[in-house]
């Protein structure tokens, strides 16, 4: 490759939602950008999570000086002891960032060998022909950051996540000037956050729950439990806040809320008053129309804190007619029926319950810029290229679309999906074959790769059972040495279908009967007759179709 | 049960979404309201349509008088064919409900053994004690109705599924005046649709979708597919009189709608000049320009023509850059994945799509009232009791608060749930005991019942897969006729973990060499001890918990 080009690859996260991860290379110099996972979708039956298959970056392991780290949200971080296991290069991020990786790291054994450097914001580090300048950013969690790799051939901005947050809770903010600053330079290519393009208007401030918190605070008359992302320290923050404006005392409740607060107050990152916080199961608890219970399980996990306190399962906290729970969280796509599951069980046990159904002020605000500030994005950049990033196809092509709208790309747009091959210069954009990218499943119990062929196996036994004809046969003579027997699992109640199994047993054996010696000897061959003749006596009785698996067994 | 007294039972959609029924009694003058199905949540694995358990009817079958029809979604008729097959009464319903009604029942073959009477809004029927009177209400679909249901101890009114429509398509109106009449005479309880209550103000009339058509419509180069429900004549009429207004011309395109624009232009339903439609296949189209595809499939149903639309699998139609593509319906809460998998498709392959994302004007509005509304209701009727239908328990608790704001209810708000045993009369509510209800899981092809032992081993085998180690013992001897073998599908793959597998056998083995000839010849026992050894090797191996079947062959 010509040290005057920069080469552009996502090896994660475009035309897909989550494991976020992109290759930057110019001449031999090359980067990672995030290394995220994936929540599977309820068809990968079994599978805890899902990582990009980075066989690519595994060929290339010689020239990847770093991974750059975003923030630290699971689709941008939850893949990294996956990645440093294969390639194990120094890891780059902002300090509640790294936290976050840390404990990852941890609880894969890796932290010893793996190289992390905290950077600020600002900051410049150089890795063979690229600089990086680390830009702060606005974003659900604290310590965001976005990308400018300055190259021999141009700068490349990356956004990461972010929204323009005018005033964040923590008072940093998002520096305006330093893109500001690119874009007067000249940028060669921008790629930019498209998880909202398809909200108009701008996303509002972190700050806009204050209100909602303020009313349902005042109002309240029992306990109130407020559930969020464990690594929102923003909405932490305010909940802390409006907890000692009211006069009551928070417990944290979920090793996920236990481990960031922690973590964040050793870290600085969550202000109060000492006596404010009580440790859950404490004995000097004020009554409960004076305590907030901040608790994992906004998306209706089901061991989560939330999930547990709503069937009366939680040790330290039960609901009482008349509390109130918060669900300060967007419902992520596919966990709907599991949150407004919880939401019932909350209101029967005479909860009211708010949760983010639309109404105002809200009581959750998105971390991802709408089409106004994307709009700000572009025009402030005004790149050579612009390329939209993290989202499914539609919103890449919806932002595409928003791109060609502020006239400010002065020469392409390119929609991208996982495994394209770019390759840029200041004149022209190519797109080369693609690299290999998929989706590795992986089981959480051993952390081993889910095969395709076992999924399918469980998504065709999900659907109508397995039917097993056990057959026993003398292998000298091939003769029956008993009446075949057909055992079943998820397909029909046995001892309700007596005479199905019997006729069933009568389909194999004439099967059997029909077949020459050389075939019942031939296992692969009298396993697929058995198999075609059963499933189809059994799809005529009974419309179903499940697994048949002989099972033949040669005395 | 004094005849003094109305006993009101839902058999169905109260605290839970779908599936709708609610039985009515005064003395021994019975009727059920709706038989409704519901569609199976995802981990109902290989269910595929739910219907109420219908023993309390059975065992009342002699008081019932009739089915009445407050309209015809599935999941207010869609389990008449298994109500009337058990408790065959005489069906109560407008023209297009039954219409509908006549579809399901033919394709159970059993229409001919069943009596369906059409009936009119304000028309009135007399049934024992019961005298009903239907009640013109507007709603996503046409003719829908209320009932009033007058007993010798009054009145009770049940408001089906509505909204009130200032300006429906149809020109039928919302028969206000005589709700206000019953309002005035006084009314002892009111059951009233609770499905959008969590929306504030009112819901927009049908009416509203036709600015978003007029822009879509004016600025589409290509061809336009429109996707709505096949029942949904009003938005169909919209489609219909927008392609007019733009000179396309209509092909209807799957077998639900190609069903029910026959249906609809029999009964004069839908309004258009003849020319207007054409043929899928037809050799006569005009250029693809002027063309409006309507199609199924608004809810990412893989089978459905918009979905194979998407994948490039229909017959008569495929995508082009340039084209439209309008989903005019709600995204039903579980479907949002598939419908979304479906608009990236269309988009790769270069339309253009507009679905129900917020923006305004709106491609889709619902056809339940909003909180204005349902007060609108409570006041005008100012019942003595009032209990908040369809809905999930969150929905009913909120339409119960919102009434309570009202202050209309004079006596008593009862938040009741399936199977709950109301009796009132015109001084108190008393519940019973709760009668038998439940949720009956239908395979499709069989139509027979899902057992819930079934669809717990096909969860169980989904999760981690299924072992089978097979064993063959000398009937007479307990000795083993040859080594352990074992079978596994969904588990691991098995010719990469020959090992994992040939140790598996080596446990079994042992646990047989461990067990005396009378544990060896005891098939129960002999299975557990396999079953709890061979676990315990698995878990400790894999982390998995598959489910381990032994097979036993006596030989």
């Amino acid at each position: 490759m010509s040290s005057q080009k920069v080469e552009i690859i996502p090896l994660g996260g475009l035309g897909e939602f989550g494991m976020n991860m992109m290759f930057i290379r110019h001449g031999t110099s090359a980067v990672v950008i995030d290394s995220g996972l994936m929540f599977p979708d309820d068809e990968l039956l079994g599978v805890d999570i899902v990582i990009p298959d980075i066989s690519f970056l595994k060929q290339n392991r010689d020239q990847i000086r770093a991974v750059l780290l975003t923030h630290g949200h699971e689709d941008h971080i939850g893949a990294l002891p996956f990645v440093l296991s294969e390639v194990n290069v120094p890891v780059y991020g902002t300090s509640f960032t790294l936290a976050l990786a840390k404990q990852r790291l941890e609880e894969h054994g890796l932290l010893d060998s793996v190289t992390l450097v905290e950077v600020e914001p600002r900051q410049r580090i150089t890795l063979g022909d690229l600089e990086v300048e680390f830009i702060r950013v606005t974003h659900s969690i604290v310590d965001a950051v976005a990308l400018a790799i300055n190259t021999p051939t141009g700068t490349i901005i990356h956004t990461g996540d972010f929204k323009i947050d005018p005033t964040p809770i923590d008072h940093k903010n998002f520096d305006a000037e330093r893109f500001e600053e690119y874009g007067r330079r000249g940028v060669l290519a921008l790629m930019s956050d498209s998880t909202n393009v398809e909200r108009s208007g701008n996303t509002p401030s972190e700050r806009a729950v204050h209100a909602r918190f303020d009313e349902i605070f005042s109002t309240a008359t029992g306990a109130i439990v407020v559930s969020c992302f464990a690594t929102s320290l923003h909405r932490l923050q305010v909940v802390l806040d409006t907890a000692h404006k009211f006069h009551r005392q928070v417990v944290f409740l979920g090793r996920g809320m236990l481990q960031i607060y922690q973590l964040a107050t050793e870290m600085g990152l969550l202000h109060f008053e000492p006596t404010l916080c009580v440790r859950p199961g404490s004995e000097r608890l004020p009554p409960r129309e004076r305590m907030v219970y901040i608790a994992t399980g906004s998306q209706g996990e089901p061991m989560a804190a939330l999930a547990r306190i709503a069937v009366d399962e939680n040790k330290y906290f039960k609901i009482e007619v008349h509390d109130t729970v918060i669900i300060s969280a967007r419902m992520i796509p596919g966990n709907e029926k599991s949150v407004l599951r919880m939401v019932n069980h909350l209101y029967k046990r005479g909860a009211e319950v708010y949760y983010d159904d639309g109404s105002q002020p809200p009581i959750h605000v998105s971390g991802h810029a709408s089409a106004e500030e994307l709009k700000w994005m572009i025009q402030t950049i005004r790149p050579k290229f612009f390329i939209p990033l993290h989202g499914e196809y539609r919103q890449l092509m919806r932002h595409a679309q928003l791109a060609q709208e502020t006239a400010a790309v002065s020469h392409q747009i390119i929609v991208m999906e996982s495994g394209d091959h770019l390759v840029i210069d200041q004149e022209e954009a190519v797109l080369l074959d693609k690299v290999p990218v998929g989706r590795v499943c992986l089981d959480e119990g051993t952390l081993e790769e889910v095969d395709e062929v076992v999924m399918r196996e469980r998504r065709h036994i999900s659907e109508d059972g397995i039917v097993l004809p056990i057959i026993a046969i003398n292998k000298h003579t091939g003769a029956l040495e008993r009446t075949p027997e057909i055992v079943s699992r998820g397909f029909v109640m046995m001892d309700q279908n007596e005479e199905l199994m019997a006729n069933a047993g009568g389909v194999v054996l004439k099967t059997l009967e029909g077949s020459s010696l050389e075939e019942k000897t031939d296992q692969t061959v009298i396993r697929n007759k058995i198999t075609r003749d059963l499933k189809k006596f059994l799809f005529k009785q009974t419309q179903k179709r499940p697994m048949v698996l002989p099972v033949i067994l040669e005395i």
